[in-house]
């Protein structure tokens, strides 16, 4: 009785198929180790509410800028309290921690501190892990 | 001297280059009025430590339920304090009010809040609006 009909083997097939589960497997390990090393955190930022246009600004160039040069800065979200909008919250993502102390070595990581020296009020930095993630693919 | 060499007319190129504003105008305030329109939150929780993990999965299950099946549930980031993982954060972004009030409706969401009941210890919401986000296109 024949059973398999292909041009491959059995044990072409087999070795195809273990091929196959160590690739996967290689593969979804590597994407573990990914987001295991990444850096994310939270930070909390009062700014001086006479200046928060300028601090806003400034903000914005900052994150566009490192996330388009940077291959190891993954994520940005900038949100400000709707009732207070001087009390910043910043969630940050980095792939691991050689990204981030590249990152704050750059002249436009620089540029926005120096900008924003006199304009912040306090800064709370909290290391985060990531639970999950969930989003539409266009967002 | 005849400046435009083209088949087009100069009234026809002016026309051309207004209507060409026109849409960049109108697709823009379209794209800036549907982000103004969004319901941003961050949502501060307290889970009782000896439940941590039950809490992550039902989180979990609730997060990636509502955004595969709920048009209008955009985003969500949970994180957890490194230093105290039961302190979380979640970073939620609706469509706009109506689909925030019509996920609150919804099985899975409901299936959330009863299996969590007696798991979270606090819960604080803060209305937040987006100063920026910058992400890499993969993230």
């Amino acid at each position: 009785m024949k059973v398999f009909k292909t041009p491959l083997s059995r044990n072409s097939w087999l070795t195809l198929m273990v091929i196959i589960c160590m690739l996967t497997l290689f593969f979804s390990t590597n994407v573990m180790a990914q987001q295991r090393n990444q850096v994310v955190r939270l930070a909390k930022i009062q700014v001086d509410p006479a200046q928060l246009e300028k601090y806003n600004t400034a903000l914005k160039e900052q994150m566009t800028t490192a996330v388009s040069v940077e291959p190891g800065v993954l994520t940005y979200y900038a949100v400000a309290d709707k009732s207070n909008p001087s009390h910043i919250t910043i969630l940050e993502i980095y792939a691991d921690t050689a990204a981030y102390n590249s990152h704050i070595k750059t002249p436009h990581f620089k540029k926005y501190k120096d900008t924003v020296q006199g304009m912040v009020k306090s800064l709370e930095l909290t290391d985060v892990n990531l639970i999950g993630v969930a989003k539409k693919p266009d967002m």
